[in-house]
């Protein structure tokens, strides 16, 4: 089966937004097994909306319009779809409800007339209720094709394809899909697939895909069978295998689980809080660890210590390492990370100083020169990076590795 | 004249990335002046590809196509262009001498063989050397129309856009665009529109358009003229009426200003410290402040105080105050702000606590509720906000509203 996704607005063609509707619905529609050929985008104009609409059905079994469903003049996307598909409009009752509901509950005492115009639906047409705005999602079937029009505001697209497209799109489909995902950091992409190569290249049924993120390697395998169990039991060796191969580097199986959160979870898992002693992350680190509700388990205070001053004050480096080996050394972190703990009750810390840039660097110390220390159970661990890219490269990779370091040592030390 | 914008690859169809370089090339032909109608995006597929182009061809008068220039047998935009528009394909010399360079520059000690199909260019066409890559980017005109052919990774076709794509556009535009961007903070995007509404209402040229982001609004002014000189004559006195309305509440008015920048310039130029107390933002407040090179100079230390005692601890906020109003209330903001201060020597300090959620909110003090406090010159400014959204989405206004306050906070007691 095959989809095609339209995007409707003129934001999207003056580049005021960035399209992520469109990514969220075709990473959605893939690991539904559909494909797909092309995507256009396309502004709130009646004759060349009504082209690309004909030209998509022509070549699609499934078209999906995002936007250009609000209830101004200029919303178009309703009107031009039921036209090229001969649905003629009528007012729905049941949506027309809903307004009314929906204005009761808010702010505006008023319900503003125009907002009736979004209880015009295409006769015939499956409606798809949207708790979240006034617009409804609508499905027009003709000729054993389909458009399925949503709303462009993500706020309402997602929970209405999640809720109401997705178990639509998957009645349709032969065979089910299901993926899951391997999660790694430490290892670049590369590696990852030498460490897997002969699994790849004899693929079929699951299929393996790498996709390379800032610091982090996720592997994707997905399977397709004639029911979820046959899928899942597809999938599972698979996973175990590619585990087995990748060990401590695979830091969650976990769809939507993030690096914080693992971090977290081992934290909780082994009872151990955590403190942060940042340079040149500047609290990004613990701001990640802030990111997983209830991190304040687990961590309970973090230094930002930029200057050298406050690296003496608040974590006690020494001003002799200070002047011997310089702010950014293996010996500063070192300190760091053991001063963090001792000015703390924590079990743990994480340290971060380094160089980056685009001033600061020198031939001995270049741009990118990132040291990350851990401190635990009386023993400090610390590496060194070289990183590239910009200023915020070079910091995001920093606070990734940082994340990652305190995740190893936490195996190491207490697994 | 009418741009479109074709994007080339399966990782946008199948949605394992955002389709960013569309947004950057649509922003920037529309700053040119350009119209654009329609974008879209394709596989590597011989047949769908050379039908796409064909398409834009002859609706628009220049086609800009990004990926598949890259050396292996799937990359086919090039060689479809080429047949698409009768080009025969030739070897480049100069490319060919490019690509040798590159390559005695890298770590690299043979020549992967398909490097040299990256050599072969549509016989005629103008040749745009990639300094970031082997891959040239290209131009080839024909019948009046131009289809400009550019590599995907961001970090080739940004600098080639600029370099040599932007002024090869501007030459064919009869006219001048130039714009200016009014960054604005502490106002929704009605407010600024309402205070704007004549000139909104009356525009020609310039024309402005608001923009919202987090906790921002910018507004695009954009003038048409014959000359620079003309098009920057006719965009001063409207800016400057702007300004004059919306005083305080524009930051910046420099396009790559971004608000941390603006704060970071306030404290230099009133050579004012400034540190940092953050209970739900984590660090987030801080790690902005550091986004900017030479933050050093104005800001060396920073606490994050997620729990009570850290903040009783670091910030001295009293017992009683925490039993009394709670964690997140305006006397605790109070005293993490003077406490910041007291507890560095800092000129000023900006303290953040708030419900971030998801769990933590009541009736009394529901998830999103944030106090944002400023010490300055012994005094103390509290702000108390009630954010919508999730964790995520209530933080990062949260961090947005914390620069914003220190800024408003400089300005009132320094200027």
């Amino acid at each position: 089966m095959v989809a095609e996704l339209i995007s409707v607005g003129t934001e999207l063609l003056l580049g005021n937004i960035v399209n992520t509707n469109t990514q969220f619905l075709a990473e959605q529609c893939a690991l539904l097994g559909l494909s797909q050929y092309h995507q256009e985008v396309v502004g709130d104009n009646h004759d060349r909306l009504a082209e690309v609409i004909r030209t998509a059905l022509g070549r699609a079994d499934v078209v999906i319009l995002t936007g250009g469903l609000g209830p101004t003049e200029d919303d178009l996307t309703k009107e031009v779809c039921a036209e090229v598909m001969g649905f003629p409009l009528v007012e729905d009752a049941h949506t027309r409800k809903r307004i009314e509901q929906y204005f009761q509950n808010s702010i505006y005492k008023v319900i503003p007339d125009n907002n009736w115009k979004q209880a015009i639906v295409p006769e015939g047409a499956i409606i798809l209720d949207n708790d979240n705005g006034t617009a409804p999602g609508l499905i027009l079937e003709k000729d054993g094709k389909a458009a399925v029009l949503l709303p462009g505001p993500p706020g309402e697209l997602y929970p209405l394809f999640f809720q109401q497209v997705r178990p639509y799109l998957e009645k349709k489909q032969p065979s089910v899909i299901r993926s899951a995902m391997v999660k790694v950091c430490g290892m670049g992409e590369s590696q990852v697939e030498d460490s897997l190569l002969d699994l790849i290249d004899r693929q079929e049924n699951p299929t393996i895909a790498t996709y390379a993120k800032t610091g982090e390697v996720h592997i994707r395998v997905t399977a397709k069978a004639a029911s979820e169990e046959e899928a899942k039991r597809l999938l599972k060796p698979v996973v175990k295998e590619i585990k087995s191969r990748l060990g401590d580097f695979v830091y969650s199986v976990k769809e939507k689980e993030t690096l914080e959160e693992a971090v977290v979870r081992l934290l909780q898992k082994y009872e151990l809080t955590v403190t942060t002693a940042e340079s040149c992350t500047g609290g990004l680190v613990a701001g990640r660890l802030v990111n997983v509700p209830g991190a304040s388990e687990v961590f309970r205070e973090g230094f930002i210590t930029y200057s050298n001053k406050a690296k003496r004050k608040y974590l006690d480096v020494s001003k002799a390492t200070l002047k011997k080996y310089g702010a950014v050394s293996e010996q500063t972190a070192r300190e760091m990370a053991t001063g963090g703990v001792f000015a703390t009750d924590c079990d743990a810390c994480v340290a971060v100083t380094g160089i980056a840039g685009p001033d600061g660097g020198s031939e001995e110390k270049p741009v990118g020169l990132v040291y990350i220390a851990t401190y635990m159970k009386d023993k400090v661990r610390v590496e060194q990076f070289q990183f590239k890219g910009n200023r915020a490269k070079i910091r995001e990779q920093a606070v990734v590795k940082a994340l990652d370091l305190l995740r190893r040592s936490i195996l190491d030390n207490y697994r």
